[in-house]
């Protein structure tokens, strides 16, 4: 062993990776995150390499030891929850509340199809029903923060159809997890709660009301009585965001749809062009590169191959049936093609909710290994396949060297 | 247990007292440090009681296990680093080097004296040869940050006092360093290696003359041929300080001096400006508070009574041997009375230094608990007892609201 990895190697090991997935992104023309993902596989893999070759005191085994230790996988959340953020931050109200019908109706659409599309090719592979229906419900859920981050880099994110996809992202992401605490009653109990789901829509509905009426002129009043200064702002934009994660956490939403929510709510005061521009700084530079490349190091070249055709078969349709059901849900609803296209490919990426269903399955004993990594290829390759195609068709121009 | 306390809500609870501190400091007309600090120790309290009373399932323990568990120190940890590359960014070189002879000469005398003094203090109250060589290695060395910090907010880090108190607290660092070695070999080898040091002083003078040689020519040409947006800029910066402070921490030294010279390298650059404006935001308003309140937090009520008269005598002999000394020698290198004192007074603090030669010492088996409990108490003491006073010396005016 050559060098004695402490938490600022791993730190600084990470920068480096993100900075050269930059520069990497930028020579090949696409978005930042493509780059960082893909330094962070070949990073992930390299680990998985000096792991299995037997090698495990190599410096990058080491590495990775420290991320899963905590640390660097604990920033890399809040980088996922500092990318929400800011895209709340940047949302105009008016314009998200004219969307919300055709919104639900992608939502539904692109929660329903890719549920039973996986469900039922679960069962022809001869999987027993309770896994069919957690490959299901890991089927079902947009990660919203890969699209989002490229339709603020394509500048769409303002656009009718940026507010449609942050829209239907954010209610799929709500139904995506009422599925799976169905799920998780009845795993636990046997049963499917029907009082655990009603609770869940009860406390899901409160909470959104609650921060868009009384949290909107609340922190609007805060913003026209006090002028704060560019630290203490920062400092009360990371409290706010934070807390709303905590508050989501707790009624069993996911924290990323509470940050997503403390953004939308400063957004609408004054303070939100000066906190939006210290954010995007903050995150963008340090959290949210770090959650890429650690979310990269994740991926396990091996699992691809060890479910086989199930995997393939899950992938194409975990594809396909978003970009399917999505977008032609957008085009009846009077988007154009294009329009359409965009929504349907936004939606594929899978990610946290995925993992965190499968998560809970293999814990309950209920899923096995091969299905967990068929699960987790799936997510990797739908996050992967999506950045380039999206790219192009929004029609996104090369990125400037900055923020 | 009513909170199930996950990363975000220790998190988030550190910055809810970290704003607090503020706060509060704003109504004492104190220093952002001292509040924070002080609300560290409560918290910090909190947890000792919630501990001690065997109800370890407390949400306050929670806390502290997760901040012990890596996370959130790590972060702090990252925050001193912060705090070091910002204040060399913001030292202008040829200032510094003007004062070079005056601030060896202060941190010369800085250093012997409190060494002597808690050397013999040791041996005066039974303690073994080198258990007191311990004691004297651990009252040496000034944490520069606390009154660094001071120096920034009050507007006098750029003043000639300004200069001389980094200069001696950068080169009494670096001696406190070389001590400790000495004492490392000393401890494993039962000698003092004279080639140990030779090779230490070697490496820090290859170095440091490389550093801001090189360093600063070729970052001056890099400053000059690219203009970096924003994020990327501070990326660069992220990079640069964690590399510098790994170099440092490789050789020998402490991580901060090497975060400290990067931020003295790019501070000669025409990225200056910009970078220490985005470094100040996200330092500011993030890392350097959680490092201030978890410093406050590792404070424990019950050490200070431990070591009894023993404490006492040391902290004492530490306050008024730094001010003494290090007072006397400005004051004869030319320096007019108040910046005497405020020299002096500025020394007082040790923090990271005193820790790793008593957490050495304690893991060696040459240490007893409750040496290791008067170290800490010395430590706190000096750190918080120093603010209020050096605030007043240098005639600080009342903070800003931010940056």
């Amino acid at each position: 062993m050559i060098l004695e990895l402490s938490f600022i190697s791993a730190l600084l090991l990470i920068l480096f990776a993100a900075a050269a997935g930059r520069f990497l992104s930028n020579v090949i023309e696409q978005p930042a995150i493509l780059g960082e993902l893909l330094v962070g596989i070949i990073l992930g893999s390299f680990m998985t390499f000096a792991t299995e070759g037997g090698a495990s005191h190599e410096p990058l085994f080491e590495l990775f030891r420290i991320a899963e230790a905590g640390s660097l996988f604990d920033i890399a959340d809040i980088g996922v929850l500092f990318l929400l953020f800011s895209i709340g931050l940047e949302l105009e109200l008016e314009r998200f509340k004219n969307i919300a019908v055709p919104a639900a109706e992608v939502a539904v659409t692109g929660v329903v199809l890719p549920f039973l599309l996986a469900y039922f090719t679960a069962i022809y592979f001869g999987f027993p029903m309770t896994v069919a229906m957690f490959i299901g419900a890991s089927s079902v859920a947009t990660s919203v923060g890969i699209s989002a981050s490229i339709l603020q880099e394509s500048g769409k994110l303002r656009t009718r159809v940026g507010t449609l996809i942050m829209g239907s992202a954010v209610a799929d992401d709500v139904m995506g997890i009422l599925i799976m605490t169905a799920l998780f009653g009845f795993a636990t109990t046997g049963s499917l709660s029907l009082f655990r789901i009603g609770l869940l829509v009860l406390g899901t509905l409160v909470f959104f009301a609650l921060s868009l009426t009384l949290g909107i002129s609340f922190f609007k009043k805060i913003s026209e009585r006090f002028s704060l200064g560019r630290e203490n702002l920062l400092l009360l934009g990371l409290l706010v965001f934070l807390t709303f994660s905590l508050i989501s956490e707790k009624i069993g939403l996911a924290s990323l749809t509470g940050a997503f929510i403390g953004g939308l709510i400063l957004g609408q005061t004054r303070f939100s062009g000066a906190l939006s521009n210290s954010i995007s700084l903050i995150g963008g530079s340090f959290f949210i590169p770090i959650f890429f490349v650690t979310m990269g190091m994740k991926f396990n070249v091996a699992a691809l191959a060890s479910a086989g055709l199930f995997t393939v078969v899950l992938i194409l349709l975990g594809v396909f049936g978003k970009i399917f059901s999505c977008g032609a849900s957008a085009k009846l609803t009077g988007f154009t093609n294009r329009e359409s296209w965009a929504t349907g490919l936004a939606m594929v990426p899978r990610a946290e909710v995925s993992l965190v269903v499968i998560n809970f399955g293999f814990n309950q004993g209920i899923l096995s290994s091969d299905v967990v990594s068929a699960v987790i290829a799936m997510v990797m390759v739908t996050a992967f396949v999506t950045p380039p195609f999206l790219w192009r068709v929004l029609g996104g121009y090369e990125r400037s060297g900055g923020s």
